[in-house]
């Protein structure tokens, strides 16, 4: 028999919560059950999977809660709540997809990883903190954070102060051994909202910092490292677009390194939204000439994986 | 080169929290640094291991923190906490055990899994949930609470109401399979807190439940599971003793079975506390006779394993 395609996929916010479903766990848990639905369908084709997902929402909340209640409860650092979202996140996935499975005669385990990630301190991103978290502050608070803990605060147009921190790459992923030992038999969830960002210090120790790793970026990494054959990046849109939401819009089924480049010159995708998708895809070909990277929402993996949906990335 | 002898550790909540040190993010890791140095001179030894930890305060602080900020934030459900536990006190073990065995020029993987432990629904602890858990309610509260999410509260001598929630039986553990596949050449973190307690339904869906898993029972199934030599309990004393506390104390090198039957009836060890680790000891001795099962304090382990401290519990 063939070697089964190893894919690596990187599954969005919508993956785990639905716009209208409002944002308690049991509704995530149901999102969850769903986007599930689709991935025990790829698993089912035969595909072998890896999951990165991203926490942004959910860390945002398990912090706020943490700092609303700081009077009664010490606040948790933000490393501490971004292994929290990983408990969580993983928790519902690793239950929603094993029965997932199960229910198409699947028995093949599931299990989330607590995964640390390796980001340097000389990353130009710890010079300039980008990433908005947790609650707003008046600028009294703001300052007080800002004398007393090392913050760096910015003002969010008229709705007052957030804390920002940065979003440096991720360089190495500190439990690859083991989703290397686990992958032949077992789906396995790592690199959570995009891992917990860790520094290695001059003696080796690894340290937790506050930061967010971009998911798309772990997941790249994740792929390379694993030898998959293929980045998978599920989103809410079925294909990436050039001239997007405008009379011109042009959805994209493939596009080459070098398409993509130009149209990222072009300035055709979103910071914080398409870009990282591109830039991740571009760089998963760009050190995997022989490989793809497909970019496309949850219901239409299947398709895509076959090239009949979604946008494929190669390197020509 | 005889094969090396597989240790399941059961960490008390000493091993992660100080009296001295507060309850703080901060303060845990440095206990856990410490903590970790002695499990990396047990795994310097020869011996294999994996590790289970307790989380009572940890899930506590989380669930109080989750339920003071509930008019900010929708409120985790208890399973969910416990989730969130895994990831934040498995974040610290790995990251600091990795860093005490590479000083000792180990390098071993350490990685902490998500871990569903299924429990019974007609469990009889169902019936009488008696584990206080999360923060203290007025009794108009407490009963708003028991109308409307179907809590069982009880009075706490003076200081209000608080919920309460059973302390089932584990019965299986869902992700036994990848610890199994990790346990040759990684040190495993699992069944954190006892397990996330999951019912399985009729047709086989896995659902969290409100409720507490002793971690040492965990343990010990996990003991059983993994076919471990020892099983061993890490708590703040060096032995059991019985007359504790009294000018009569005994403190104990061994106990066969019968003898451990026999103090338990004459009620030596105290509920909630000595009393399920005996349990839990006696348990693995009388499922697998020829092994033993060790209770002793964390700097101790290595001379216990030698047979130089602590409390053995053997089938004779």
């Amino acid at each position: 028999m063939e070697k089964a395609e190893r894919i690596v996929i990187a599954l969005g916010g919508n993956a785990l919560q639905s716009k209208n479903s409002g944002p308690t766990a049991e509704a995530q848990l149901n999102v969850v059950k769903k986007t599930c639905g689709n991935l025990a369908e790829l698993s089912a084709r035969g595909y072998e999977l890896a999951m990165v997902h991203g926490n942004g929402p959910q860390v945002g909340r398990i912090l706020l809660a943490s700092e609303t209640a700081r009077d009664v409860v010490p606040a948790m650092p933000f490393d501490v709540c971004g292994a929290m979202s990983q408990g969580y996140i993983g928790y519902h996935i690793q239950q929603a997809l094993r029965y997932a499975l199960a229910k198409r005669n699947l028995h093949i385990p599931v299990v989330s990883l607590v995964t640390q990630v390796v980001v340097e301190p000389g990353d130009p991103a710890f010079q300039n903190p980008s990433k908005p978290i947790g609650p707003f502050y008046s600028r009294e608070e703001a300052e007080t954070l800002q004398r007393e803990k090392g913050y760096v605060m910015k003002e969010d147009a008229g709705r007052g102060y957030r804390r920002v921190v940065p979003s440096p790459l991720p360089r190495r992923i500190v439990e690859i051994d083991e989703v290397r030992n686990l992958w032949d038999d077992t789906i396995v969830v790592t690199c959570g909202g995009g891992g917990v960002p860790v520094i290695e210090t001059d003696r080796g120790e690894l340290e937790g910092v506050a930061a967010v790793i971009d998911k798309d970026f772990a997941a790249e990494l994740l792929a390379e490292q694993v030898d998959a054959d293929v980045l998978m990046i599920l989103t809410e849109v079925e294909q990436v677009a050039i001239y997007w939401g405008r009379p011109e819009q042009r959805n994209l089924a493939h596009m080459s390194l070098e398409e993509a480049a130009r149209y990222t010159e072009e300035g055709h995708f979103a910071a914080g939204s398409m870009l990282p998708k591109v830039q991740a895809a571009m760089k998963f070909v760009r050190n995997n000439p022989g490989k793809k990277a497909v970019i496309t929402s949850l219901d239409r993996a299947v398709e895509a994986l076959e090239g009949k949906a979604g946008t494929v990335v190669t390197f020509a």
